[in-house]
């Protein structure tokens, strides 16, 4: 459903009465004012909402990370980590339940079995294959497997917005993918891939070294048909991952559901240029919760005009910016909800405003 | 009681290995990673906690605002906005619930009688008297308003302490108290009066023109005395107001309790830059929440080697962004306490750290 400009314009008009006439200095709230505004306008109310918030953080093995040629830690960590979302003992565990967030992991493609029945309710599988091939060599993914992983985003999206949540981050893990976040920044971009690479996990001097030179063959070798085909699908098929493509459709679908979503760090921020061509209107909902520690998410923010509300170096993925972000959403809402007018509370205002 | 070099380097050490054997590559959550540090080490644990955290609003009429030279809202707002604290509607209340903060609103000075009995528990009357004396005309207060009033600070914080509270954060009310802030900020930094006035509440280019003209003048008047004197006492008489004496009187026992203290924005600064000449070491324990709007707060910080946690364009005062950032602090300690090893979450560590 499409709101019309008229009733757009109303909506914020509406909004910037509420928001100026509360207690405060006009404006003095800063981004939460237009954090309010912005919230306002996606769910189409002068009183937004945040309902039964969730990160979701998908997983995907990488073949190239089998190579040791771009990351530090074995590819085994990628399942080993599953596990530790699945026994609540990870960083995005203690943020959900600070902050009183749902928590679902998927498993997009971990090079493990989990044996689901072990886990009820506590891992959703979506998983595409055992990790992806090694780009190194050949494609990551074949063509339905690009197109099987966007749909299971989009299921998973669909499925958190039937029990009623409106609002959620991203968030994910897999041994390598920084290497994928950076190709797919590059072509997108256009920035040379060697800028876009960064320490992901914490590789030092040589190894940040090697991992350029590989990821410079791997985008030599592919160029020639993203080149050809310019296209999201292509570019996923040639050096993506199943988290990074899954992650892709979860932004088309919570875009199209007008779901409130925040953005996580390089990963997550790679999966939402993909989405972008595929619907350049899809960052309207979003929310940009940090600065990664990630060398090239600020160039990635800035080629997305993305103002970031946190900035404190942390660069852990998981969805753990998402999560630290939220607050600062809940104070918008809150503010713009419980705050009391100049005139209920008998508060004058400025000379110039009477 | 002082914590020996011994000790304090053991202790860092200890709380090094902890944070780095957490299931996180190696820094990832950067500044949460300070943070925890900074909190272990003030409490002299590797278990840190933060206990009752408050927000403490320091409310304060200026005999200047009565001129209207400086301020665009009119004096009765003080009074007006304390009623809204006490009656729940602020900005500050809506935060203070978010993040089940307790919220404590001390009568620092207000011209105004509110009736102690009529807000049983929600109002803590320490008046010094009724607003400060116009500075223009001859000192704002006393020797003894602010003897009186630094110890009724001190008061209030052993009064939280007892009370079990070991977090907390200050804020202030009162209308005309950004040109108190910034005179402050001037004799301390050297930085010349003009360029520490901002536009407080919201003045237009006219009313800064009219401010800044005003404070020069103040600053002329009272700078034989304050250059004579050098000293906290003499710059809180001539151009101090009640509830920044007793914010600078609330960080020093702060210190003394090794209590954890998040710094609001620029008349927050301003109190501690005047505790910080009485005790140098008293910003040791405190935590800079946000860089405000007001233009004069980004050269306080940087005066102070400060880096804030939050940069959100918020300049409303209240304690509302130490309020925002007491969930990063929280983050902090729950991420130290809560969070897997690898070895206990059976996770591999980098294969150069093994």
């Amino acid at each position: 459903m499409k709101t019309s400009t008229q009733s757009t314009s109303t909506l914020r008009a509406a909004l910037k009465q509420l928001i100026d006439n509360k207690t405060k200095p006009l404006g003095a709230l800063g981004r939460l004012e237009e954090i309010a505004m912005q919230i306002g306008l996606t769910q189409g109310t002068t009183h937004p909402q945040l309902n039964r918030p969730y990160i979701v953080v998908f997983a995907g093995d990488h073949g190239i990370a089998a190579t040791g040629l771009v990351n530090p830690y074995p590819q085994a960590v990628t399942a080993q980590m599953v596990l530790n979302f699945i026994t609540g003992g990870a960083a995005i565990n203690v943020f959900c339940r600070q902050h009183h967030l749902g928590l679902a992991v998927v498993d997009a493609g971990v090079k493990f079995d989990f044996e689901p029945g072990l886990f009820p309710g506590k891992l959703i599988t979506r998983k595409i294959g055992y990790g992806t091939r090694n780009y190194l060599e050949t494609e990551a993914m074949t063509a339905e497997e690009v197109q099987q992983a966007m749909e299971a985003g989009k299921q998973v999206v669909t499925e958190l917005y039937a029990g009623g949540t409106n609002c959620m981050g991203f968030g994910e893990m897999g041994i390598g993918n920084t290497s994928s976040a950076a190709l797919i920044m590059s072509c997108i971009t256009g920035i040379p891939v060697e800028e876009c690479v960064g320490r992901g996990t914490g590789v030092n001097d040589e190894q940040l070294l090697l991992k350029k030179e590989t990821l410079r063959k791997v985008y030599e070798l592919h160029l020639p048909a993203i080149a050809a085909q310019r296209d999201a699908f292509t570019l996923l098929r040639c050096v993506g991952g199943f988290e990074i493509a899954m992650m892709a459709g979860a932004y088309l679908r919570a875009a199209e559901l007008k779901m409130i979503v925040l953005v996580d760090g390089f990963i997550t921020t790679a999966a939402l240029l993909v989405a972008r061509q595929l619907d350049p209107s899809v960052a309207d909902n979003c929310f940009f919760s940090h600065a990664s520690g990630e060398s090239g998410h600020a160039a990635m923010l800035e080629y997305l005009g993305a103002r970031p509300l946190l900035n404190l170096g942390m660069r852990l993925g998981e969805g753990t910016g998402a999560a630290m972000a939220y607050p600062l959403l809940q104070s918008a809402i809150h503010f713009l909800r419980e705050m009391a007018s100049f005139q209920s509370a008998g508060v004058s205002k400025a000379v110039s405003d009477e």
